[in-house]
């Protein structure tokens, strides 16, 4: 089972894909979306977003895309211009006909660290371990989309990862699922 | 000239386009896109917004396209989920290598109504008014991205969109413009 985790961000997008057995995960791609130059106007840097998601996910060929929910932003100027970043990419997933689910930053946390309010470095280091990697994955975005990815893998129930019948006990995390299917 | 405005929204998402020869505007269409049944799941009102508003650019043929900037909403999670509709509308129309311009709904108004408080009402009325309409758009989602248009219409020197020479004075609300070019 392959899962593309996505953390949306008008400036960069991190992505991250992973293939898991059930038991062992391991890196398909990761990387961060930016426009080239930083000074590129918000319809642009939607446009690269939107393009660049709907090319990797191509590539990756993922089962399902996942991304973090949010529910707070700085302020409502700022929850707008990350709300459109988040937009076209949830298009971009909707568009290449996979399911959408997501998950809040504290579920992430919990499913990679064990713990809601874990640090940004806790949680770069736990991908890395999960990963077998031998370096953190930069930049951050590519770590915190692939937590994301990470935390759906430690979510869903193992027979349902591993195709193969087992007894299927959810975690806990697994109650606040919104699935989006096209 | 013809100009597409668009009118954002997550529910509801009202476009109006709107012809004009510097002094007589025409009504070319307008209306607003929903899901049907309203129970749809943001994902899928977002792909109705993007696929909705790409068929109707390329049927309008517009020179471009303006649309509504927000600053203001209820709270961060309304922000975010209207950012994702307003971010998937702004992706149709620079993928039509439109160029899109922003108003706030003050200008909006002001260019309307001439009063930047103005009700909702009033801009129905002074949008049927000025196009010459038997009755007021309706939904009044088309009404208000037909104002977007018209506010176009009036913020530009007369000189351009006519297309002939004359003294260009640019309006006062036109000084917050902001073009983005594909």
């Amino acid at each position: 089972m392959r899962i593309f985790g996505i953390d949306p961000g008008s400036v960069r997008t991190g992505y991250g894909c992973v293939e898991t057995d059930g038991g062992r995960h391991r890196l398909v791609m990761c990387g961060a979306l930016s426009v080239a130059g930083g000074r590129a106007s918000l319809p642009d840097r939607l446009l690269a977003i939107h393009c660049g998601l709907t090319e990797l996910i191509a590539e990756a060929r993922p089962d399902c895309v996942v991304i973090e929910n949010l529910f707070h932003a700085r302020n409502v100027r700022s929850a707008l211009t990350l709300g459109h970043a988040r937009g076209v990419a949830v298009l971009a997933a909707i568009q290449a006909g996979l399911p959408v689910i997501e998950y809040t930053p504290a579920e992430i946390k919990v499913a990679v660290v064990g713990y809601g309010r874990a640090e940004k470095t806790q949680v770069q280091q736990m991908v890395k371990l999960l990963l077998g990697l031998d370096t953190a994955p930069s930049p951050h975005d590519a770590a915190d989309a692939l937590a994301v990815a990470i935390c759906h893998v430690n979510a869903q129930p193992r027979a349902r990862v591993a195709g193969v019948l087992a007894v299927a006990r959810a975690p806990k995390s697994a109650t606040s699922w919104r699935h989006y299917r096209p």
